[in-house]
């Protein structure tokens, strides 16, 4: 199960199209983009297209199928997406009902794909500032929050905003922002900074995702659109059939995080 | 004295070289740039422009005198720097002397001229992005303040940096990093926001220069590097004989703030 981690993407898709790799993505493969994974019956694509391009930061999508049944992803890399993410989780009326290592059984000609930006890209970036990830340096998944920040709905899809959160010193945060206004294509600057209590967070110290991560003195916690907006938005639409990834474990594409960099 | 807004930099640099407007330039021709100017014996000028350079973010320098003696800018329009500024400002061993209208009989074939920076493009720049300028709204000079943030020193030239204060609610003061971002050559970014004591601002509502504005409920304050900075390190520096311009009466150029965006 153990793989280097500068493997490259298509060796890694190999080890996971072959079982031998499941587990989560994170760290390897650097330099190229990881990607959250929406599949969804072909009559709730439109809508759901519709939901990413009318909330772009919580929705960056980068890619979706050319049409329905397409199991490709071209500008990704030579994929299959049946069984090229480590695990899928599958939904049914909105309700998680199973993890699986593969969709091949569960597949149809009627199923659209959405690929989404991921906060892995700009994290790398901030890396590579000097800057501190705080829950990469505890190796803890990142914070997550419901906002109070509505989205625009589209059709059935709608919800509040779920933002990851950061913290930095006020110097290094505004250089954070700077780095990830270079990415919007991966949820780009934060949405919020400052006071969790005036985007409807009442204990920054206890996530609805993921784990609390310290904040230092002096630190402002800085809060980013996150991925698992368009999760919340598909329980709220429950859609009688959609697939997505497991938590961490994502597609591990071609693309290059600097060919997403708008500068 | 009254001029109309829309004035051009060259009509108004008549009007001032004539002795007809000697008043703050805030708000005149508007889309151009405004500088702050010093002006130093020969024999300091090397020293001074390796502290702009050591410190750009304070000391954001456009432009310089060719050789001393020389009365003209030419990167920043056909000026006449002993005429072109509305007020002048005399200092003698480090201390403010006088205040005067030109410096046709203070002019010696010794002096050098530096024009730097100054925030009124970036405040420009923010309100065109649909931000609220909180100095310009409340019509009072922006609130600034000796920080401890250290100077590199150059030579005799050292001192604190001071910052100015603008206050923002969050998704603005994220937006206005990004804008400022753009504007290197006038302060660019903030260098610091959230907490003014973490900054050693005893009081944010007691600046050390101009007027507090008032920071509403949810708002942030801003910093950024001002101007003010090289004016603290000139008093440090204590030479023999010095000029700047008075505070707001601004040399005033036919170079476009757009010019000085990066991006």
């Amino acid at each position: 199960m153990e793989v280097v981690a500068n493997i490259t993407p298509s060796a890694l898709r190999e080890k996971i199209r072959s079982g031998e790799f499941s587990d989560n993505t994170s760290g390897l493969a650097p330099g190229f983009v990881q990607c959250n994974i929406v599949i969804l019956p072909s009559q709730w694509a439109a809508d759901f297209l519709r939901f990413c391009q009318a909330n772009p930061r919580p929705c960056p999508l980068i890619a979706c199928s050319s049409s329905p049944g397409d199991t490709g992803l071209a500008k990704l890399g030579n994929i299959d997406i049946r069984r090229d993410i480590p695990s899928y989780r599958v939904f049914r009326d909105g309700v998680f009902d199973v993890e699986c290592g593969d969709i091949m059984d569960l597949w149809t000609e009627d199923l659209v794909t959405f690929a989404l930006g991921c906060s892995f890209s700009f994290e790398e970036a901030l890396m590579e500032a000097g800057l501190d990830v705080r829950n990469i340096s505890e190796k803890v998944n990142v914070p997550m929050f419901r906002s109070n920040i509505p989205c625009e709905s589209a059709g059935p899809f709608s919800g509040d905003m779920v933002v990851s959160m950061r913290p930095f010193l006020p110097a290094d945060a505004i250089r954070a922002i700077q780095v990830c206004s270079r990415f919007p294509a991966v949820h780009g600057a934060p949405v919020h900074l400052g006071d969790p209590g005036a985007i409807g967070i009442a204990d920054i110290n206890a996530p609805d995702y993921g784990d609390p991560v310290n904040i230092r003195t002096g630190e402002l916690p800085l809060f980013w659109a996150c991925g698992v907006t368009p999760q919340v938005a598909l329980e709220n639409a429950a859609p009688p059939f959609a697939i997505t990834h497991s938590p961490g474990c994502m597609l591990v594409t071609d693309m290059r995080n600097a060919e997403l960099a708008i500068l």
